[in-house]
């Protein structure tokens, strides 16, 4: 960033994102007032306050993305980069002070803060010099230029030669397999399984001496994130997504695991065989975990399953399913009565499978089609007394009651790669819209000439940017301990732009967007699913960001890991 | 609305839309003046401004539909409609005045008036009662006390007849086949064709004379857009977009075809017999009319066509193509070297066709898979050397070079469909949504007690009701004779309104909305066609609806046909 009016216009974005905390904080305050009795939340008060709730979660989000991305500019960023944090900064900007407006009029707070920062000629200067039509336009044209290599993160070498082959390895081998198997909803096959194993995807979370190729001390959540991008720009489903089971299996296995059961289970896991499928979700229960019901019912030498379990993803090829299991008869346990039991079966290509174990008893399962996300298929299962020998209890007998904690440790993982996965998939919509402005001529020139595309493009990358540049800033976070309330967080953001940017690279397509030869219909309807899954939207904006926000604001001493200016 | 309350804050809103009307009015005439050249606007300008152009068409849009709602409010209005009326009017405000700072600061202008709106109490005051959590909850209660029965229209006796059995028809009849025939592309079956031939859909443009059920006299778009959106709540593809095809060739030939071609042709497409289709875009030219190709030549007694269409939807099926052709071999006459051909052939319910009549030369055709919107199916044509007789051609000699005209006749009606069509389908995911969460339990108590579901349903709700009311408002206009313009506005506006509530809708069912078996799933699939057919969102957005605003605006005497409190 050499350039002085960027360097001018970067330090009036900083100034008001200064000044734009403090509005945050005070609204995160007087919500947290107003959630809580004698000093502790309520839940009920919550619950009445949902709205509110959601509202500082997205504001929250919009505000920690903008001061990261502005407060990442340096004199290396390149031109596009800068560009493009200021775009996002101010339109975040806009959307916080709406969003406090919302909060400020319901907690009757004295709106003229916001009023003082939306008067105040900076942020008349800011949006003229970032989202004016004229800058809007130099920035498209400045991702045009840089080919839309935007969203530059830091890397290390090794971050950087594994980007570089996973990205080739996408490009090369994923690409072109990734149109059929969505419009024929095939299995994702072993033509991408078998060199997917061979460069160790599925060990990336699992420490060196269990046979992956993690660090042994420390989580290695770049190296995670990196490579699930990488994999999602060639497609969410049939490459992007395979990390994420062996990832919180694996990590529910290194907390609550016995050494003989990480012994046992971790090398094959890291060499992909077998595969894994997350068993959690029951039909009547989804966000709800303190209620599920499959019941786990102990017998000689184990436990027979008996119950229901849906949306499990890659239930048919995994030979290992991960199911969360109510071993404590006593229902009012809570989740405090589950447990995580490891089920063994064949794998299978097909979308429906009836598993009977010579030992007796039943698992049947049975693909639900979808309108994207296909490749790996999610399943309903049935058990049916299914009998699962107490090795395969995680954390064997000590770890009866304990499925719960064990889960949860997979899940800030599970979220932090969902980001990945929407940046991969933004990425390639960025990449593709650019492309075809490019090459189709309306009206006599080509799209890329205008400057409403020029604008829409702008805007894409700068959702693109903002989101990659936030999930690695978290990433290194969660590589040092923090960054829990975090990795939901940006899951959020990052997953709803890729909604938005997904529709807009539709939109530049036109007709042909919508047809299912052209590789935007598949990043739109694989998009969706993004919002729902690995915690819903209203769930980790309401029971993980705006309530550790609110209990942050109740105990002032502590604050989250990335605050202002990180 | 026989509430204090709520006519205190109807009130409130109608004071602050009165003053943001001149607010808007500013910005459009400082625009007018910055796309124009010696009083007339210029095309470079114009291209150059598109962004604050594209602003001005959505603001516009919001705006009017904000006027509409509370300038339709009555002691008759109901509680649940009060209240949407009240929520799109905040939510249309706060987007209006964030989108004209935009326009503001581009062109220049004091943004002094939209602050001192912004800081006025009354602003204040309109929010809390009606975008405060607590009225979105109270918001989403009446929906749901209302049975999702929003949005009302004062209708004739006649259209609510039409609405009433063409509503039981599309739920008896058209929905328990809707989602096989998406799932498995089918072509619209002859069991849905059949009876809506009995019920003259196909004739609902067509005066009676010719054998449809339209007055002689005048156009009766309100029971074209009736019965649309009452059979769009079924199916947008397998029985809501029917009439569109019907509507545009009718309209063409009511307004250029010689007497005897409206004799011979306007009764058989009355009777749904031959089906028809529209072709217009070609590969190279989507938006860009002026610019068409596909070539007639003049041979004996008519006309050879050589070249390719592409997104011809219900190709296949139709017995009659509307074909836009050049006939002008001089390529610089631009549109007015085009013409209407009308081209016969056997129909089919296959995804591809090649048709070789007797008299030599050849038409193909093959279908385009789409993500959704499937069962009319949108083709992929080649014409060699096919021939069409000099009958064929709408206007006969007359008709040469009037093709484009004679398009646009019915271009209007596609798009007031197009709209009738959007709010079909957000009633369905209003409705799905609504009766979704009532079943669906989570956390202990069904989703619809949480203030966050409400909120999410008064919004869906308020989007539709405005979106409905003003399509009516319009098609009343349009009857009359006017709303050119506002017919491509309420376009725009009730499809992105339809992919933002069937976005919500799909998110309020959580996993169940991705699953193909879910109605909701196919709603979404189907609403993102909406912004891109029948006049793609900026194509409208910059060349009929800013443009027609600019026009306007440099003859201060002409005003729109709907403006403030109309």
């Amino acid at each position: 960033m050499d350039n002085t009016q960027h360097q001018n216009t970067a330090a009036t974005a900083a100034t008001l994102l200064a000044r734009l905390r403090p509005c945050l904080d005070a609204g995160v305050a007087a919500l947290a007032q107003a959630c809580s009795a004698q000093g502790k939340l309520d839940n009920a008060l919550l619950d009445a306050r949902q709205v509110a709730c959601f509202e500082i979660a997205w504001a929250s989000a919009d505000l920690l993305a903008a001061e990261t991305v502005i407060g990442g500019l340096s004199a290396q960023t390149s031109d596009a980069d800068a560009r493009l944090a200021l775009v996002f900064a101010a339109d975040a900007i806009a959307a916080v002070l709406a969003r406090l407006e919302v909060l400020y009029l319901e907690l009757n707070i004295d709106l003229a803060p916001l009023h003082a920062l939306n008067i105040d000629p900076a942020w008349a200067d800011l949006r003229r010099a970032s989202t004016g039509a004229g800058a809007l336009e130099a920035t498209g044209r400045a991702v045009a230029d840089a080919n839309a290599e935007v969203g530059h993160v830091e890397f290390s070498e090794g971050l950087a030669m594994a980007q570089d082959a996973f990205r080739r390895f996408a490009a090369d081998v994923v690409a072109p397999q990734a149109e059929a198997i969505h419009r024929h909803d095939m299995t994702v096959p072993e033509t991408l399984l078998a060199p997917l194993r061979e460069m160790g995807v599925f060990g990336l979370s699992i420490p060196e001496r269990f046979g992956g190729s993690a660090p042994d001390d420390r989580d290695d959540t770049l190296m995670m994130v990196t490579v699930t991008e990488a994999l999602s720009e060639a497609s969410l489903a049939a490459a992007g997504s395979l990390i994420t089971r062996p990832e919180i299996l694996s990590r529910a296995l290194l907390t609550g695991g016995t050494e003989a059961q990480k012994q046992h289970w971790l090398p094959k896991i890291a060499a992909g065989s077998p595969l894994c499928a997350i068993a959690i979700t029951e039909p009547d229960y989804g966000s709800d975990v303190a209620a599920l019901a499959l019941k786990g019912t102990r017998v000689e030498g184990g436990w027979r399953l008996n119950g229901a379990k849906t949306w499990c993803t890659f239930a048919g090829k995994a030979g290992l399913l991960m199911v969360v299991t109510r071993t404590d008869p006593d229902r009012s346990a809570g989740y405090k009565g589950l447990s995580i039991l490891l089920v063994e079966k064949p794998s299978t290509d097909e979308h429906a499978f009836d598993y009977r174990p010579e030992g007796g008893g039943r698992l049947s399962g049975k693909a639900i089609p979808t309108i994207g996300y296909r490749g790996m298929h999610s399943f309903d299962l049935s058990f049916e007394d299914f009998f699962v020998p107490d090795f395969n209890v995680i954390g064997e007998e000590g770890g009866l009651g304990k499925g719960f904690y064990f889960t949860m440790a997979g899940m800030m993982g599970g979220r932090m790669q969902t980001a990945a996965r929407a940046c991969g998939v933004m990425r390639a919509a960025l990449r593709a819209s650019l492309q075809y402005s490019r090459d189709r001529k309306v009206f006599g020139q080509p799209l890329l000439e205008y400057p409403l595309t020029l604008a829409k493009l702008a805007r894409m990358a700068a959702r693109f940017s903002a989101c990659r540049q936030l999930a690695f800033a978290i990433a290194r976070v969660l590589d040092e301990g923090g960054g829990r309330m975090e990795a939901s967080l940006v899951k959020l953001l990052a997953c709803r732009s890729a909604e938005m940017v997904t529709r807009e690279a539709l939109q530049l397509h036109g007709g042909m967007g919508y047809a299912e030869e052209t590789p935007v219909s598949r990043y739109f309807v694989d998009a969706r699913v993004l919002s729902i899954f690995e915690g819903a939207e209203e769930t980790l904006a309401l029971k993980v960001v705006a309530r550790s926000l609110l209990e942050a604001a109740l105990k002032p001493a502590s604050r989250p890991a990335l605050s202002a200016g990180t």
